[in-house]
């Protein structure tokens, strides 16, 4: 396929989204919800189509050898075809964020200014071969009144179709426009380049996937994106922590599972506590055999209470380990934690453990994250845990949306004004 | 100046910006308030220090036979003077947006979810040689609670270096970090290129200037920019107008100022009230030279009435005059208005005049722009006149902050969770 055929089906699909992204910015929640139900309808009641076309993908995949661990995100089971389905069904059940007008006033001039909550657009959604993703997407995007392009790996390619098909079929007959939703049309990897370029046709690129994909992503793509890049995430241990509440909290951020982006990967104890903390944790750590490497004084403590670790090396504070390995420093107060975490940090999620108010207050106010905690494990920054009802992603980035990103953060706030005839003086 | 050394200059500048924002991020209120009194004192009493500055930049200017209208802009008068100092003084005045929290909540889990407002961190923003910029962006940068560099139009370098250094002097005698606020060490225009490459360092671009100063660097900016793209405004007259509110509304959108963004450019109408307003307003336009450009239903009325008009081209509905000059426009319906203003608007201010209630909501919701009004002037779209209290500009993007910005735009809401020792289940 050329170049040329790759921009004008770009062109294409963009316009097709553009239109279709109108109808569904004035869309009434009944219609969207009504549409999220048929969906998940759908979902449960052609089970066979689908699991067909993944095969068709799994089959490829072993021919090309790809890992166990990619198989199994690319395999539709019953089971995720079932939270799929369970998922429409809870984002049908949420508020609709589209048309809350706000801050409504009234100025000197006579008018009446206030903010309406209105959907981005175009979503632009590249993701890797995960197939649940193309559903979740698909039902953020109805909810939120936003129409979506979603290019999903091109091993899930058949899986993709077949799954968009139905959220096609689903708007439909909810009296949507079908192409408010689209997949990409070919596998080929570059469209993911032509849609970044889309400007005017996307308002924004939402990636999900890999810390390579996404840094390419920013570094070349013209339009503006949500997107998470690095999860380095710091539990800090103050002097006046409840210790027992520490070993809990810090083996729950490390430990409870080690992949996703926001498991603590630095530990930072006070150095009031280190003797009397340390040990407690690294035995935790030890049992469960998660690697610790150590600054010199964290190292001494350790070694003195017979648990093994090792020395940290200068890039493992900048690291994202995502694997039973945790670096360990240890700060000689507040501010050095602080400064630590600002030096560094990736804006993700950082926790303080600590019974003082005024430690607490100043770590809430001074670490710059999308989320910032206190007395709690760094596992819980995610859209379910604070009560968005859903998530299309973290976000690492200072404007627009941080943190967990919901229905809200696929919505942004225009002006609206009331007048009576008033003008400029 | 090799690019080398550039690169390394916005290094440095970029490293004291960093350091400096977290301090200013935490500043009380009122440190930043005197900061801005200060300098409003420091305004009036050095204006002497600031005319001998302007004078070198002026004398330059003159030198390159640069047009009235720039040297206009160029030139500190004693008045503009006291402009920048008021405005210093009204932005001490506004709350203090920063540390603001909200929607707090708890979640089944035990844990207490919230937003807290924070600064976004260091402002790059490039403007004109528009001297008043350097104090009224300093001002709001301060109040904010963020660092910005500024790097004004090198034409006004001497006199921004000035004022720049009144800032400083002002943070330093108010406890807080001179480096918060720096101007452009060097007048090179190649400086601009190293700010929007300063990822990391910068964390948001604002320009203020002309449409192909931003339009080249929408395309090369490595960092999200606020910015105000084009300001293509319509006024639709609906068939339920009240028509003398339509003459006074319409003649201020186009006529009061012709050179502001939010001046309408295109007046569309219904044809079922072409014939008893589009004279009417025609004749205002005639009497103030206004130049009607029309298709081919409002030419024939105008025609029909005696009023000289002409026939528009094409890339008339898409043009943003800044000028005596108005394209007209008869639509069918109100359908038609807003697919008029989704294919040639630029996002920015669009108004109906209307008393038809249903008309009016479906305007307000369907049409796509950062600030959507019902009978009133598109020229008061304004931050002052929004009650924002100050404006960094007008975003005529979808993320973040849409219409005019203010202090709230100039911050983000973090997530900060307060927990008991919640883990992850």
């Amino acid at each position: 396929m050329t170049n040329e055929t790759k921009h004008s089906l770009m062109l294409e699909v963009g316009q097709r989204a553009r239109k279709a992204a109108r109808a569904l910015a004035r869309a009434q929640s009944s219609a969207k919800n009504q549409a999220l139900m048929t969906l998940a309808r759908k979902i449960r009641q052609q089970h066979a189509a689908v699991a067909a076309a993944n095969a068709l993908d799994l089959e490829k995949a072993r021919e090309h050898n790809y890992p166990e661990s990619f198989i199994d995100r690319l395999t539709v089971s019953s089971k995720v075809l079932e939270t799929m389905a369970a998922g429409c069904e809870q984002i049908a059940q949420l508020p609709d964020p589209v048309g809350e007008i706000s801050d409504m006033h009234v100025q000197p001039s006579g008018i009446r200014v206030g903010r309406m909550r209105v959907p981005l657009g175009v979503l632009g959604i590249i993701y890797e071969s995960r197939p649940n993703v193309t559903v979740d997407a698909a039902a953020l995007a109805v909810k939120s009144g936003n129409a979506a392009i979603l290019r999903g790996g091109s091993e899930a390619f058949e899986t993709n179709r077949i799954l968009g098909q139905m959220v096609r079929e689903a708007l439909s007959e909810s009296g949507l426009p079908k192409d408010a939703v689209q997949t990409a049309p070919v596998a080929d990897r570059d469209f993911v380049g032509e849609m970044i370029r889309a400007r005017g046709l996307i308002d924004v690129i939402i990636p999900r996937g890999g810390k390579s994909l996404i840094a390419r992503l920013k570094n070349e793509s013209l339009i503006e994106m949500i997107h998470h890049l690095d999860g380095i995430c710091h539990t800090y241990v103050d002097a006046d922590a409840d210790l027992d509440m520490a070993v809990s909290v810090v083996d729950n951020a490390k430990t409870q599972r080690y992949s996703p982006c926001n498991a603590t990967e630095t530990l930072l104890v006070h150095e009031a506590v280190l003797e009397s903390f340390l040990p407690r944790i690294g035995t935790v750590f030890q049992e469960k055999g998660v690697e610790m490497r150590c600054d010199a004084k964290s190292l001494a403590v350790l070694d003195a209470a017979g648990i093994a670790a090792v020395e940290a090396a200068q890039q493992d504070w900048d690291t994202e380990y995502n694997a039973p390995v945790i670096s360990i420093a240890s700060v000689e107060s507040l501010d050095a934690a602080i400064d630590f975490i600002a030096e560094h940090g990736s804006n993700h999620t950082d926790a303080i453990i600590t019974n003082d108010l005024t430690a607490a207050e100043r770590f809430l106010r001074e670490v710059d994250s999308g989320s910032v905690m206190v007395n709690c494990s760094t596992r819980l920054a995610d859209g379910f845990e604070y009560g968005l009802g859903a998530e299309i992603g973290i976000s690492t980035g200072k404007l627009h949306a941080r943190g967990p990103v919901g229905l809200e953060g696929l919505t942004s706030l225009k002006y609206i004004v009331l007048g009576h005839g008033e003008g400029r003086r």
